[in-house]
């Protein structure tokens, strides 16, 4: 079976994006990523798009991009799981290339989230919990994971400080990517003096809906080999899933899709979680941070907040996490955030990724998660 | 590279099912499956949904169905491009399993219609088409069919009567097929006396909106050939788009995203269109029928009228189409069309048909397009 490689990446500034439609916003990515990587377009065999549809005026993205990507008539077509969209694209993308069915494929993860009112947002948000037995009841995003928070305190003795050092990393990093929504420094003081969202999250815990794009090019072993960029593998490609309803759980101190996703995706890759040099994972509040060092096998359970405090999720501790500035500072267009993370990966283990580079980042990992947990995808990604 | 195989197939009844939800639906078509191919519900190793997810209060389908099919934690992911989201999803199926990132997989399309109202459900449709320049002005889904059949009629001299004919054989098949939600046979005179939709359509002339779910339950070839059941293999999977905006395209006359990917799928399979036994074709318009006859390759252009008034895609004709009913007859619930059509053209190579049965069907195809030919997808099967 063919290794499946990147050989280009694009990405979008993130942020309230007035000036371009979303099938703009995808154009702007693919060609960065085909300008990335040389590709002629004319090579690249069909598309997957990741994306989350009912945001968009626009039904029915994968049409849209097609034609306004000068793709027609190859094929394309839509993956969608919630947050994890961006990586659900990927991992279709990748199997559509180890299948024989497609050589060469662009990936594009593109959302307009600012066409819906900040409430409108929230109720469709909701509806990604369980509707029957408990958004219906009122759990927009931000409670389901307060009560995920408030599990975590009481068990580990997890604090508000840690939590919000995630936030305090991942500005300080958003504040050296160019792309980022928020790229300024907050302390420590400023994200404890925020207003309250939902107990104990404060605004600094949450990320900020945005619009945005990214674009990989997926090749076969075949083709990539020569490409004139080095080249960053796909070689692990977890995915797993947890139950919609978070009642059902055995508790709220985790993601247990996050834990099965990363050891199939060790187990592919041949590594453990020691080996990575770099991850980006999915903050979407500060507390999910914490949680994925602990899914992900970076520290033991419960000692997620330890772990921040101790700054080992900076670029000089234990494996530097959200050099990017993470889904906090980026900002979070739903289904371009698990492109997002692929193409800071592919910096990192290329070494282009300049003030914020991972010295010696030959092995990097991807966390997407969607929902509150119902998804996990986790990729490991090496350079030859 | 592994063949993939068909080793289970369950299919709900279509209509207004104010009885059960998305996730029933999507269970009910499963168990059958499941029970169908003696299959062990241990050994599916994930699922795909095909669904258009905005018609549902409950969104990211793919975590409730998985939840409700007692499927956590192995992977799933839906797969959207409108109308074609149950064939992309069994083609993204067949790639995950030919990529041996799966051996043994659920594909079920599965929609609930009637949560919303028909004009919320036009209004979402019509934004399937291009929305910048085309929906805005009021083309919904029969307009835009519409303007093929004038086109058609114009052009060909394709007449009224022809175009109803394809209603009066559909309604005719139905009648045989207890899934279907109309299971009567109408006249000709009937169909000429109903009310104007879209001129030139009459209500006869359209496909009803409906709830409803279908099943394939997808096999490595060494899994397939363990069955219990005759498999019947996904040997040709075509896949084609044309441009979003209908404006683009160089006529009205047929869907350019059809001719490729069934001219791919017949390639891909080693045979030509006069081996097809049986077909299922997406007739959501009468005039979609007769153009697929000739994008197909079914009759020469410009000839399906005549096909269809010489009653040749009628069993005992050259090629039996829409046997089960089409569209047309059982209902359209979107995501679930697709694999409603895979699961009759199993049923037909495994002369499981019944009373509708097409004799020495050993090659069979299925034809589902999405938004306005935006995709195309063409299956062909066959049974060893």
């Amino acid at each position: 079976m063919t290794r499946v490689g990147i050989i280009g990446i694009g990405h979008g500034q993130f942020g309230r994006r007035s000036d371009a439609t979303v099938q703009e916003l995808a154009f702007e990515a693919y060609r960065e990523a085909l300008q990335d990587g040389l590709v002629d377009p004319k090579d690249i065999d069909g598309s997957v798009i990741g994306s989350v549809p009912e945001y968009h005026k626009q039904r029915s993205l994968p049409g849209v991009v097609q034609e306004y990507l000068n793709l027609n008539p190859r094929p394309t077509w839509l993956t969608e799981v919630a947050c994890a969209s961006g990586s659900a694209a990927i991992r279709t993308g990748w199997m559509a290339i180890r299948s024989g069915a497609h050589r060469l494929m662009a990936v594009i993860g593109c959302q307009k989230m600012t066409e819906l009112t900040t409430p409108e947002i929230l109720a469709l948000m909701g509806r990604v919990g369980e509707v029957q037995w408990e958004s219906i009841f009122g759990t927009t995003f931000p409670a389901y994971y307060a009560l995920f928070a408030k599990s975590h305190m009481h068990e580990y003795g997890t604090t508000r400080e840690q939590l919000l050092q995630v936030a305090v990393k991942n500005h300080y990093y958003g504040s050296k990517n160019p792309n980022a929504l928020f790229q300024k420094e907050i302390t420590l003081e400023k994200a404890l003096a925020s207003e309250p969202v939902s107990d104990p999250f404060q605004v600094y815990d949450c990320c900020a809906n945005a619009d945005g794009a990214a674009c990989v090019i997926l090749a076969s072993e075949d083709v990539a080999k020569k490409s004139s960029k080095p080249v960053v593998w796909l070689d692990g490609m977890g995915c797993a899933t947890s139950s919609m309803s978070v009642l059902r759980r055995p508790d709220l101190l985790g993601l247990p899709s996050a834990v099965k996703a990363s050891q199939d995706a060790y187990e592919m890759a041949g590594v453990r979680a020691e080996d990575i040099k770099v991850a980006e994972v999915h903050d979407c509040f500060t507390i999910a941070e914490i949680m994925a060092y602990e899914d992900l096998g970076f520290c033991r359970k419960g000692k997620g907040g330890q772990f921040i405090e101790d700054k080992q999720s900076y670029i000089g501790g234990l494996i530097p996490v959200n050099v990017d500035g993470g889904l906090k500072s980026k900002g979070h267009p739903i289904g371009a955030t698990g492109v997002s993370m692929t193409v800071e990966i592919v910096k990192q283990l290329r070494e282009e990724a300049g003030e914020r580079q991972v010295a010696n980042a030959g092995i990097g990992l991807t966390h997407n998660v969607g929902g509150i947990g119902q998804y996990c995808f986790v990729q490991v990604l090496k350079r030859d």
